[in-house]
């Protein structure tokens, strides 16, 4: 009877007890997941204890979710699917700034600020003055452009990772580019700090050889209308963790320059464009 | 840099980053893992809401498990991953009887009966005796060897769902094999039941079209020295779930023949044997 399971048509099996009045989308994403998860199965030949090391795996990711930690989001990172699945909903014409993961420590109602006005609200760490124009693909600049910044402070924690030790809403801001493009404000230049490695994806890295830290990056969320949401991060270029990060975010063309300049008690100038792509242009 | 993310090289960028000095059987594994993980996305060009919704799914699947219910087995058996996963460890020459899922119903240390007796301890559903010998491939008995017996009760429920219902190990005991290898016993014809449906794996199916039942069954687990651990079933073969069994445990040489005897209080009779493989040997 075709209803029957057998080892060598166990995709054709599965995907064939679909009902027929589903969602076409759903019928066609399941179709591939059972197909890749059985391909994966196949090509390994999964014993039967390393089913239930999964089964484990699975069980102790999901207990450890809450409304602080996303420890799937975690495992989603570090194997490089986040970023895979950010490229494919975000492909670019050349010249348009390059997306990449939006990580868990974005918090919506940011203060807007006022050009220029100093985020660093805790004192610590290297003075950055941070500077650049939101302009279009053909070097327009854009008014109105809404830019979200958030980024870690000198002891690699968010302010929502350390809500006593920190003041509120320290290293984060928003500003809105005037008719010129231009934004600028004093941050710091940011520091590499681990991922959350105290739970089962930390456990999975240490055995497979690899370090949890994300190389120093400042967090933007660009929005104007008329255009694609660009979700990214300028880096630090002499970072340790560059060629490395734990989460795959890096892109060559989001390394941003950190010139030294002494200016009174700023040490740091990183300057650094972003050009939005019109809403439906892709590559 | 080499360590770079893009879309094309996604594969390689993420296993690249594996330690050289790891256990080579993870690094295989999770190298295949990482490659039909990214295939799938790439194939289906996952969408960013759809990935929140696997992560979300995946969450809930997570917190729903504990000590009585494991919703990650669920998922993996209602997408045939257990059985495939189940024939790859389990390819058998011809004739051997197959194995099929083990299901989450066993319990350790039922009692050793003695041949004949009834392990239908509540008095419900239809009477039914089972019959056979344990055999190897050459058709000679098979002494000594341990067929431990599990089943629903004729309500659709194991005596661990319902432990203040049912009698304790109802529906349940071992059976010792003498020189012939003849087993026999006293049970139930047992009927078809729903997996558990009220969580995400319920809610997955509702949205597939499918419908959540195991055609009736009995559970099987013989061992003997020498030979191949057996876990499998026999189905009963005018069920109505029989081609559409949600965990996809139904092999068509594993439904049992079910004679109408009426002998006394004894209505069915069900005659199976079973047929060993030694170790090490394979299909
Ligand atoms: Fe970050
Ligand atoms: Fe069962």
């Amino acid at each position: 009877m075709s209803g029957y399971f057998s080892e060598e048509k166990s995709v054709e099996t599965v995907n064939a007890r679909m009902g027929k009045d589903i969602n076409p989308r759903l019928a066609e994403v399941m179709a591939s997941l059972v197909k890749h998860l059985h391909a994966f199965a196949r090509d390994v030949a999964l014993s039967q204890a390393e089913w239930e090391l999964a089964i484990d795996f699975l069980t102790r990711t999901g207990h450890l979710c809450d409304d602080e930690r996303q420890e799937f989001i975690l495992l989603s990172d570090t194997l490089g699917f986040s970023m895979l699945v950010d490229a494919i909903n975000n492909r670019r014409p050349p010249g348009a700034t390059e997306n990449t993961v939006f990580g868990p420590f974005h918090v919506e109602g940011a203060p807007v600020r006022q050009m220029g006005d100093n985020i660093s609200l805790d004192g610590k760490g290297e003075s950055c003055l941070f500077n650049g124009r939101v302009l279009d693909l053909e070097g327009r600049p854009i008014k109105g452009a809404r830019i979200d910044i958030w980024s870690d402070n000198a002891d690699g924690f968010y302010d929502v990772q350390q809500p006593d030790t920190q003041p509120k809403w320290n290293n984060r801001g928003i500003f809105i580019t005037g008719p010129d493009g231009v934004y600028s404000f004093v941050g710091i230049k940011p520091v590499s700090y681990p991922i959350p490695d105290d739970g089962p994806v930390g456990q999975m890295l240490k055995a497979l050889g690899r370090h949890p830290y994300r190389p120093a990056h400042t967090h933007y969320l660009v929005t104007a209308e008329g255009y694609q949401k660009l979700v990214t991060h300028t880096f630090v270029g002499d970072d340790n963790y560059l060629g490395s990060d734990t989460v795959f975010g890096v892109k060559s063309s989001l390394v941003a320059p950190f010139e030294r300049i002494e200016d009174g008690q700023t040490i740091w100038r990183s300057d650094f464009d972003f050009i939005l792509t019109p809403v439906d242009r892709t590559r």
